[in-house]
């Protein structure tokens, strides 16, 4: 059944504290990266047909709940589920 | 700048009650779906080049920090930074 997936990331601008937490968690067990940014992934089945109109909906859900569009971006998209 | 993303998810098998709360939450907004399930999505910036090697270590951050990988999967792949 085709899936929509929803990626949730702190808005370039906004300080990422989770980020900056991953960041230093990595560099003391030795791992040295330039940046970490973390947000969150959803995986919704919708039940129904993926078409524009169940992207828009989607599109709705993650700008009303799944996302707070103040701080974050979010892009939606349909993929074939394994 | 060349990223790495990497993408983590609970195992299929494996309850997920942030997904099950955000299915509710959804469908007290009038959206029903069949089911979600939420994950985290880390943007890594390693500084230098993404290559094999590259790719590797951050499949071991991935198994020893980003992800547990009793109750999560997790897939790594290079991206274009926008």
């Amino acid at each position: 059944m085709p899936r929509v997936v929803v990626e949730v990331m702190p808005k370039p601008e906004i300080l990422d504290p989770q980020g900056v937490a991953v960041r230093g968690a990595l560099g003391r067990l030795g791992f040295e990266v330039a940046d970490v940014r973390q947000g969150k992934r959803f995986e919704i089945e919708l039940g129904g047909e993926v078409d524009g109109a169940a992207l828009d909906r989607v599109r709705e859900m993650a700008s009303m709940l799944l996302a707070n569009p103040v701080i974050e971006d979010f892009a939606v998209r349909a993929e074939e589920s394994a």
